[in-house]
């Protein structure tokens, strides 16, 4: 019989020609062509365009000047047009290990790459994506090895008066053992939602691979929405979808701060989690990470590990002139001397040499270390940018729980 | 503190106009724009575009005449550039309670609405939707009810040698009780993986919302990859991606109905479900309607209710000029024969009236009259599209486990 359905099928096939061509795009471009020498090659097929370009992770960022210093604008290039309206381009160094990012630019017009099927969502904008293998691609790439699983649930906030979204990562075996695990809360940033650490991040794939290698102890990983005024990420709730700075109808009416108690409940009643600071992680990037810095002053005494990724942990030195500013770095550097009492085992503060947030992480650590707190400092180069966030998730996992 | 948080979201935000752009689009641009009377207004800004259309499940598709017969190609409208060189299209009716997927073409480059942040992924496309309410609008969308878990996990198939990637959903409350449920297998087609129900299927939300209103009985779906070519979804698996008939390195090495056997070992081994023929059902969208079919015949005695959503239930039917199909037909209804003696309680065929399938659907049940075969039949308008299989979903999910 199976034979019979294999052919069928073929029969759907060339009836659906159409359907096809929709589905699988221009079956004779290959893009993008990754060669053995780690050099790529990129293709659209884009007969009546008049301008063909690249943005994205690749190629590397452009330094541009404004009226308060420096920026970063996405790097771009261009293609060109060969046989058949088909445009290309090949980098002409191989490019490092890494997990890319890309954009076609037609006319003008972003589009993903029509020729791939390896895309990632990253809350409104979809972009095509591909890995250079080596270190450290191989660990964001999904390998042969025992797999995670990945949940998207809801938890009731009372705080919040609603039903909110959280993703779950819970270790292979999870659901087959009796064995209580310990519990990594990993927060998101301004532009994210609780889809953001498994997709760019990587989260899953790297837990996979870490914990297979024997570099990390298997937990489970809760990834909340931090927007208190979104239940869930676009398109995921019954609420209309508030762009992360946008206003809308309905304000936050809590911070995340004064509602996190309410998805430790979650996690704790529905998970197999040990349930002591010894146990217990927090780390988050931008945002996520003065989440991270606030939450762990707030309970002081719940979490052994602190990330924080690209943020300054007393998040009122970003805005140090302000008098009002000058109190609450007063009122949480309070705060931070009876965390600094509890001693954490690690707060592992990291940020990237050219992050536009580097010198507020400078000005928190001067703070700190001024009362004393027992950090770690680790810097990168680059920027704000999800190729650090996958970094400081590689490097931060493996101390957890020693 | 949580006040200077704000603040310094804010100064974050306005350092950051750019990555703020990238993420939200034009905010000037309000796309798709659903009035009061359910007319829809689209809006894209491309002041260097000479020609700016729309499709997708909107406009409606159009019948064109083809070397064997008729086909359907989707609908396209063109849009008006106005002030600012936004493009604009109204539509000059209401348009009825659906949910629609669109996209733009800009000069012939497609691309999603980049002013709405509501997107589906199938496969390798990305599309743009929206939900006018009503009946069904509101059954497909997030509703503020109790909502079930959507976990994207691994089993493992000796039979294919592998870890496959498989979509559960359990209903609201599964995590919290000791009860045992019904348990419904539901299949992709040939352009689908296990993302395809969760995504354009609405099928979280279908059950959720059937669930709440007491129409459905809460039942665990599992949902596999049908392609035993593939692992798992593009981009989700350690081995390369091979479209669905695009041939590539790794044959199948059994069919997706010899395989089926390790899906149930894994789903009644993993989930509280209830094993007994009374709770179990099958049903699937057309090869996944055909696999439904194949694999109730080749397991008999296992299920009480199978579905199979614009597909021939006697698949050898679709080429049925064929010799070896003849031999395979026959070979199908004898195992007809056994499945009618064991007495399904019920199997629900259902087509759309302009589906390409349609003949074939129509051979089948003459073939299955012939030796008194007991099933249901459903005609939608429609061809072969998703509108209908949501539509079926939705009548077949409250059948079950009466």
């Amino acid at each position: 019989m199976k034979r019979f359905i294999m052919w069928a099928l073929v029969m759907f096939f060339i009836s659906t020609t159409f359907a096809q061509q929709a589905l699988w795009g221009d079956a004779h471009v290959v893009s993008p062509e990754i060669h053995k020498d780690h050099t790529v090659t990129f293709r659209i097929r884009a007969p009546k365009a008049v301008k063909v370009e690249i943005t994205g992770d690749f190629p590397a960022p452009q330094q541009i000047q404004t009226s308060n210093g420096k920026s970063y604008v996405p790097g771009k290039v261009q293609l060109k047009e060969g046989i058949g309206g088909v445009w290309e381009y090949t980098t002409s160094e191989p490019l490092a290990s890494e997990l890319y990012i890309y954009s076609f630019i037609v006319d003008g017009q972003r589009t993903i790459d029509p020729a791939s099927v390896a895309m990632v969502r990253d809350v409104a904008t979809v972009s095509s994506l591909f890995i250079i293998p080596g270190d450290p691609g191989d660990l964001y790439s999904v390998s042969d090895v025992p797999h995670g699983t990945v949940a998207r649930r809801w938890y009731d906030s009372p705080t919040l008066k609603e039903q909110r979204r959280i993703t779950m990562y819970t270790p292979p075996g999870y659901e087959n053992s009796k064995e209580s695990y310990p519990i990594f809360y990993l927060l998101h940033g301004s532009g994210g939602d609780e889809e953001a650490w498994v997709s760019l991040g990587r989260t899953a794939q790297i837990l996979d691979n870490l914990i297979a290698q024997g570099k990390a102890k298997p937990m489970i990983v809760a990834m909340p929405n931090g927007h208190t005024q979104n239940a869930a990420a676009p398109g995921e709730s019954s609420r209309n979808y508030t762009p992360a700075m946008g206003g809308g109808p309905r304000k936050a009416e809590a911070s995340m701060e004064d509602s996190f108690g309410d998805i430790m409940k979650f996690v704790e009643s529905n998970y197999r989690v040990k349930k002591s600071k010894t146990y217990r992680a927090i780390a988050g990037l931008s945002m996520g990470g003065m989440h991270s810095a606030a939450i762990s002053a707030q309970y002081p005494n719940t979490f052994d590990y602190v990330g924080v990724f690209s943020a300054p942990p007393i998040a009122g030195l970003m805005t140090r002139n302000n008098l009002n500013s000058v109190k609450a770095v007063d009122e949480f550097v309070k705060k931070l001397q009876v965390q600094q009492k509890n001693g954490p085992k690690l707060y592992w503060i990291a940020c990237g040499d050219t992050d536009f947030l580097y010198q507020s992480v400078m000005d928190s650590m001067k703070k700190m270390d001024e009362i004393g707190f027992n950090y770690s400092y680790r810097e990168s180069s680059g920027g704000h940018i999800w190729k650090n966030w996958r970094i400081y998730l590689s490097e931060f996992v493996p101390m957890l729980y020693k």
